[in-house]
């Protein structure tokens, strides 16, 4: 490609809407163009990243087995109500009407329409094992669309949905996907880590999400270095740190503390470790048919240098529907505004959940349910009823595995795949059967695989970046190689030159740049620094007389000189060493 | 490809709602699947097709100096609303409000968006020309959709957008893309003319369509074979048949045509040629803001034989908003109801434009505004004043070509490709302007052409099929051979055979699939017509004793057998034959 038949717009200011690096880079380097709030034109220079990374998607798709298909933007409402997602969704699913009034959904996600395909051209047990997937648009109407293509409302997606005969065979399909995803990251050139996740709305057993590892990212993902034990901070799970209760020796004794609604300063004030605290979270569960007298409050405990983890929380029976309790409320039932609450005394009964490490430890301080007071010295089974007992804590590096082989660290991650164990939520809803050996009809087992495309531009950038630009892993770089010419019109050795190794390297299938605009050195070499095009040649006459090519990898602090005869074996050898073995 | 690792799934039957043979064919051969009323999945073995069909476009629209971006489905409101087009489009075009109440478009174009980039981004003079392309979904809420692709909802077209800094570079982007999108078609393999048409609503100068030819066509295609003259029938220019008008020889006679409402049978019951009579037309136009007074009656004449073109109509100063006048308006104005209307007596004034032809006709016949008679022998400037002169027919075949180089006949077609000289009609209404050499703000000359990438598909099967299925040309046919081995399971030398052929194919760059589904011969042939499939190898112990394969061109009628040594040439040169020089 030459830089004067495609279309290079770069800005030396990032938009003040960009908060984060890869949006501002993105921006600044003309690869997207903002249309509307979460909305985006792909440049020229950002199309061709994300074809990039759709190739490599599908090609390992397809290498897994599985077949691309391309289901509608525009899907009827039927589909979404035979499974109860049309009410269930949310306003993050925009809604459209037809001219005749009826009822549309702009795709968020395909399950209900790939089930109406299964169900009806899947009939034999023959027929499986089958994977369908396709690279389409989608549209999610954000609450507060930002960082560019990270949460964007339009976006790709790889949607892929397996369809099995039984569980073993849709663990298999899973595996398959999930060794595949493994295989994409790998060639994407991207520092990732797949963790267990919490299945969410989606419904279905098992899952894991991937997440490219960003210091930046939005998640916490949790992994014991000792082993491969890895989950998300919603799915990891929290042990006992303490690994039996301690006898009670201290009384239970009510005591001032005035001023002191925090954990932390009621440990500095009685100059006790903050590990000796208990904090106090109440929850409010409506039952909606009874009203006010369906009204029930919960009080979850945990160590005061703990946090509640709300997905393990909703996850106890009865506090699927849980919201936190408003401060009415709370006075209400433990007569105490929040700041002094415990288990001890409240007003009204609530019901009780202390996290395991709460519930082991002895001797702890936990509010009194009156201003300016604490308990010391409480013990469950004296002071308290023995509690209800659930990992609801988020947990902390340091923490023990939970596979008893190390201790956990967390780092940041940005989640671009998901892979879903959906067994039969799907296939239930819509009737989505085929014919056994025996002739009758079974459930189709049903497994489903995301992965945001676009998004994965964003989180390669958040990994991959440094003050002078983007810095991209050379299999989705926009180019390969970039050709600087120095004075191309002055000179002709540097011209000819310059045409040679370029057609020299489209020959041998590199993806080159040669930016022929006639831009001042340091402008140019901005520009591609900023687009991070990983291989650079600059071809000036200095080196010509000396006949040597400058070369300057892009992360490179210095250029190396390489003979002219040598470049295009040398920059074949930087790409083949860029390579992951596939 | 296997097909066991792909997914084919063909009917015997087409459901009911697929009227013409492209839909039928694709339904039956499993290409795509009905998600809604003109909203499909493309099944895997359409999307390969779609995918050929949009690789093909792309490769010549970059060679073509286009540049591929890709902008959203859904696009704000206030750059429709900037053009006007928010309130002009009509219900083709589908409104969505997001979650804080704010209008989108589904787009079926991108005028206004892509004006947008351009008015941003292109600065100076230095940047053009550019032309910017991308391929993407389209939604158009069509009233009444139906025939598959030919017509869906949702479809995919490929639009591309030209900017120059005047009209003559402008014309110069427009015959690159003319040239373009010939050897698209050419490539594509498929029987296509390119029509001078008419702008339609999209604004600007000068047109041409690009259609498929196929005697199930919608549209009527008018050329001279003696010539280059080519143009849709809108647009096709009809000349006077009559070169100058002869004197008047008869006199003006009322005559009985009792129950003669029709120009044939008053022809006939007089026994003169239809050629000597002129058929009228009403049309009403409404000056709104006057309301009943500002209605003004038109009165449109045509000879007999020939039939009224409402597009050049509506081009007659005065006629833009047109509309048939309703029967209580015509006998207001004529005193009598339809089928005896003529220039002479109306009740009140009419407006009168004789077809070109008409004006130049002496003694003829025409209604008397009294019901069962007609005059004969009617003349201009004797009997009428000399009317206004427009041409307003449709021309037929056999008409005097208008560059005078021979006569017309006309085809049917279906339009798959349009180029547009648009002007500067949307950078106007956007302000899209540039900084010319002097500095000084031009409005920048847009052109722009589309390509119903999904269209192609179904008019690709209307001029390319038999009673089995579907003759894909070898460019965009879903795999190039397909290798059918006759028991497979049973003779080794079948498999072996089979494995080898199928590795060389697969080795030299062709496009095979080898179907070891196991089906029965009949069966499996039958499948591989009706997909279409340009070249079949089949495998089996009888030809292979004889060291021999079997193959057949999807329009062959007899198999001829082909040693096993040379099969994979064989197939080459055939593939090679099916080339279109690029």
């Amino acid at each position: 490609m030459r830089a004067t038949r495609f279309f290079i717009s770069t800005l030396k200011e990032a938009p003040a809407d960009a908060e984060i690096v890869s949006h501002k880079l993105m921006m600044r380097a003309g690869m997207i163009k903002r249309l509307g709030s979460g909305i985006y034109n792909y440049m020229p220079m950002g199309l061709r990243i994300i074809r990039k990374v759709e190739n490599i998607v599908r090609e390992e798709m397809n290498r897994a087995g599985a077949v691309e298909m391309l289901m509608p933007v525009i899907q009827p409402a039927e589909y979404w109500q035979e499974t109860g997602r049309w009410d269930k969704f949310g306003p993050l699913m925009m809604r459209v009407k037809d001219r005749h009034g009826r009822d549309y959904v702009i795709q968020p996600t395909s399950e209900e329409v790939m089930t109406d395909v299964a169900r009806t051209e899947i009939r034999s047990y023959r027929q499986l094992p089958v994977n369908f997937y396709h690279i389409q648009t989608k549209f999610r109407d954000e609450r507060r669309p930002r960082f560019g293509l990270m949460r964007s409302r339009e976006f790709t997606m790889k949607d892929a949905y397996s369809f099995d005969r039984d569980p073993a065979g849709m663990q298999q399909s899973y595996q398959l996907m999930y060794d595949a995803y493994t295989r994409i990251f790998q060639r994407l050139g991207l520092q990732f880590r797949a963790v267990a996740a919490d299945n969410g709305d989606i419904g279905g057993s098992g899952s894991h999400e991937f997440h490219v590892i960003a210091e930046t990212g939005e998640d916490a993902l949790v992994y014991c270095p000792s082993s491969d034990y890895a989950a998300n901070m919603e799915a990891a799970e929290g042990v006992p740190l303490l690994a039996e209760r301690a006898a009670a020796k201290a009384e239970l004794s009510k005591t001032a503390t005035p001023g002191k609604a925090k954990c932390e300063d009621v440990a500095a004030l009685l100059n006790i470790p903050l590990q000796q605290t208990v904090k106090s979270i109440v929850l409010t569960v409506e039952d909606e048919e009874k009203g006010e007298a369906g009204k029930q409050l919960w009080l979850l405990l945990l160590r005061g240098d703990h946090e509640l983890n709300e997905v393990k929380t909703g996850k106890i029976p009865g506090l699927a529907n849980y919201r936190f309790a408003s401060e009415s409320e709370i006075i209400e039932w433990f007569g105490t505004p929040p700041g002094y609450l415990g288990p001890i005394n409240t007003k009204k009964p609530v019901r009780i959940v202390a996290d395991r490490t709460v519930a082991n430890m002895a001797d702890f301080v936990c509010g009194a349910n009156e201003a300016d007071f604490h308990f010391t010295g409480a013990n469950w089974g004296r002071d308290i009823p023995e509690p209800q007992v659930a990992d609801i804590r988020n947990v902390v590096a340091g923490d023990p595995s939970p596979d008893g082989k190390g201790v956990l660290a967390i780092q940041r991650g940005i989640e671009v795949g998901h892979v879903f164990q959906l067994g039969t939520s799907y296939s239930q809803a819509m009737k989505a059967t085929f014919l056994d050996e025996n002739g009758k009809p079974q459930l189709l087992q049903m497994g489903c695989y995301g992965i945001g495309v676009t998004r994965i531009l964003g989180a390669a950038i958040e990994q991959n970046f440094d003050d002078k630009g983007i810095v991209w892993p050379a299999s989705i770089a926009p180019f390969e190689v970039v050709i600087c010419p120095m004075g191309m019109d002055r000179s002709e050795a540097v011209k000819t030159e310059t045409e040679a190794l370029y057609q020299a390297l489209l020959a041998a299938g590199v993806d080159v740049i040669l930016d022929d605009r006639g831009e001042r050195p340091g402008a140019m070499f901005a520009d591609w620094e900023l687009i991070g095009v990983p291989h650079r040649v600059v071809i000036g006459d200095r080196g010509l007389k000396e006949g040597k090519l400058e070369y300057l990898g892009r992360r490179d602090s210095e250029a190396s000189n390489v003979p002219v005869t040598e470049m295009l074996a040398f920059i074949q050898s930087k790409l083949a060493g860029n390579q992951v073995a596939g």
